[in-house]
């Protein structure tokens, strides 16, 4: 069954808000075999909106909508609904009683605003939304269904998860199965890969697809199957998966469709090492990357974000000569780090940096963009200079992403 | 000017990588004064792209689009083009000359499928690409531009802002200009802060738009302005974002369009006080937040990232019978931790968390979704647990939220 999504709201189109919502209701519809085929990301107005709605069920018969449900003037979803579907507003009273009594719990003051967020349009059936004002409004008319969403993350994601899917799965009665299988490797440009699996890409069955996702320095190789025979699906793709890893496995790291991160964690676990962190421009991304994974704290013990130098010398350990000598932003000084951090927070390897992200900060021999990373395992450390770009964000992106692989390099050499 | 993006990629539509393009972008076009109207997410498939490319065209005369140029076979945007444009493909020898020196320097061997990223479509200008293999391709027929870039970040990043943007206001000869002005307010619910601004709203002038963009406890106001005449959207804008943070001074505590994290530093600064961190379950993303801000340095020390009990004891002289004694989840842990961290870091301010940020973990009494946060200035120190979800990731994006909210409500009390 193939759905698509209207993404509402001017702040996704000024790019102050990123759309995070259409690749959750992806992942969603992908677990009950379901696919997203299109995504449409429109302003608040009314035209805009009704036309993507058409369009949409041009293509597809379930158009999932998400945002444009607040208070305010600037949100007209509802209104728009009523004029695509003919209708006027009703005040809900079910909507009305729990909108007055979950703003008697937060102490709030109800107003006339506040108030119409119980008003909905005649031609939908009303979800209740326990998690905020904005009720989950469902259309169906003609054989094509409608589901107009709050554009909150958490209140979206609890109507998907409680109601939208089970009812979306009762109304179309449909079973076909989509099935993905992802692994990562390393060591291998994108398109050496693609002559190595050139062969095997050739012979797959065309319900089977391969696709690439590169991302500096590591592929993620993913199948997808689709059918209706679940079985088969599951049975084919484990087969071809199969293939696939052995084909590979000169390169590859991990089986399972993860970060790196979590690819790192679990070679840990399985390794029984401990790991800790020493980040000085990386500001405590690494810690957030590793500590994302749920179940780090098997193998993860802490970071000091050392973002002042007295904290490097004091908490970790790094001499102040070494310092002044070399620099902050010095393979000695990232050297000293990693053993600090072994030795402070008692643990197997470790992975330090330290580096300019910039805007400021940079000089001629140490331009914006430049990062020293050391990593340990025992006694058994690397370090190494890199360099990057101008763009903070980025920077601090990439130095987590090479922190990461070359911890994963050191417990995981290609040859 | 308006501009449509089409976003291309299977992974965007399964939910494996996030479009974070489209809003970068869009923050691009603003500057120059055009206006990112509709963003479509398509599939690697021919007829999905071209669809996607007539009906954009037939809204705007500028369209972006971004993915599918890999050299492997899922991505086909290259082909799709030639078809659209009924044009063949030729290589390009300037193409193959960078891409053969990027190989040589990078110490990859060149293959067929990397070879055939020098071929191009007849009917485009090729746009060099300095820093990937793919070259953006800019294509002008009946008055209408299609430039097709890399899905890469970093390589789209490149072209727009070294190309594409002078490019194109070179091609349309266009000025007109789109100003933003956006302040933060907290302590005032959406609706109330409506009901505050009817009147300002229905004064506004028609060229004004005000928009709301709530975030729990923080509301985001942005005004836009639209116009030819550049200075006069400018005065106008100014004047209305003057009597806009009049209005709001009650809840205002910032006055440009920062992260929280952002408008804390710029409090932070101004009264020249010190922070740290220590974080347990929030894992560093604390750290990772600030340290996000350009600048931060000024005022963040850094952090001890307390994912162990024993790193709690050991570096932040948290009492082990304190934890034997309330559990590590509980109030007087996170108040030893936040003047452990004040202690050891030298900082005037510091915040800490202990949570449970899930899947496991979890018990009776403090649930997936507890958590304690203390947040300390000079003697003064505030301490408070809360309850959110289940979700490991928005937990962890919720817990800093209201962390650094917490730490903002001591410095910045609304009566």
């Amino acid at each position: 069954m193939n759905v698509e999504i209207i993404a509402i709201g001017d702040e996704l189109l000024i790019g102050q808000v990123t759309d995070t919502n259409s690749g959750w209701i992806a992942r969603q519809l992908n677990h009950i075999g379901w696919e997203l085929t299109k995504v449409t990301v429109v302003r608040d107005r009314g035209e805009e909106i009704k036309n993507a709605v058409v369009e949409a069920f041009g293509r597809v018969s379930v158009v999932l909508m998400t945002g444009g449900l607040g208070p305010t003037k600037d949100d007209i979803t509802k209104k728009t609904l009523c004029e695509l579907y003919e209708c006027a507003l009703h005040r809900d009273e079910k909507v009305q009683a729990m909108n007055d009594e979950r703003f008697v719990q937060k102490g709030f003051t109800m107003n006339a605003l506040t108030r119409d967020q119980a008003l909905v349009p005649d031609a939908c059936e009303v979800i209740y939304n326990p998690v905020g004002t904005a009720p989950v409004m469902w259309f169906d008319r003609d054989g094509k269904v409608l589901v107009s969403m709050p554009g909150v993350p958490s209140e979206m994601q609890y109507a998907v998860s409680h109601e939208v899917l089970s009812r979306l799965r009762e109304r179309f009665n449909d079973h076909s199965a989509v099935r993905h299988a992802t692994c990562l490797v390393k060591g291998i440009t994108e398109s050496g890969l693609a002559i190595l699996l050139d062969d095997f890409e050739n012979a797959l069955p065309p319900f089977i697809h391969l696709a690439y996702l590169p991302k500096t320095g590591v592929i993620r190789l993913r199948l997808t199957a689709t059918g209706d025979d679940e079985a088969r699906v599951e049975t084919e793709l484990n087969r071809q998966f199969d293939k696939l890893t052995s084909l590979t496995s000169r390169y590859l790291f991990c089986r399972e469709d993860t970060s790196l991160a979590g690819a790192l964690g679990a070679i840990l676990k399985e390794r029984k090492l401990t790991l800790s962190t020493a980040e000085s421009c990386t500001g405590g991304n690494i810690a957030h990357e590793i500590t994302l994974v749920a179940g780090s704290s098997a193998y993860y013990k802490g970071s000091i974000v050392s973002y002042a130098n007295e904290v490097k010398t004091e908490l970790l350990g790094v001499s102040a000569a070494t310092i002044a000598e070399h620099g902050v932003v010095s393979l000695p000084v990232v050297e000293q780090m990693v053993k600090g951090a072994q030795r402070a927070l008692h643990t197997d390897c470790a992975i330090a940096t330290s580096g300019i992200a910039g805007p400021d900060g940079g000089s001629p021999q140490k331009p914006v963009g430049t990062v020293a990373i050391a990593v340990a395992c025992g006694d058994k450390t690397v370090s190494k200079m890199w360099h990057f770009g101008k763009n903070r964000e980025t920077n601090i992106e990439r130095f987590t992403h090479h922190a990461l692989l070359q911890m994963l390099d050191l417990l995981c050499p290609q040859e």
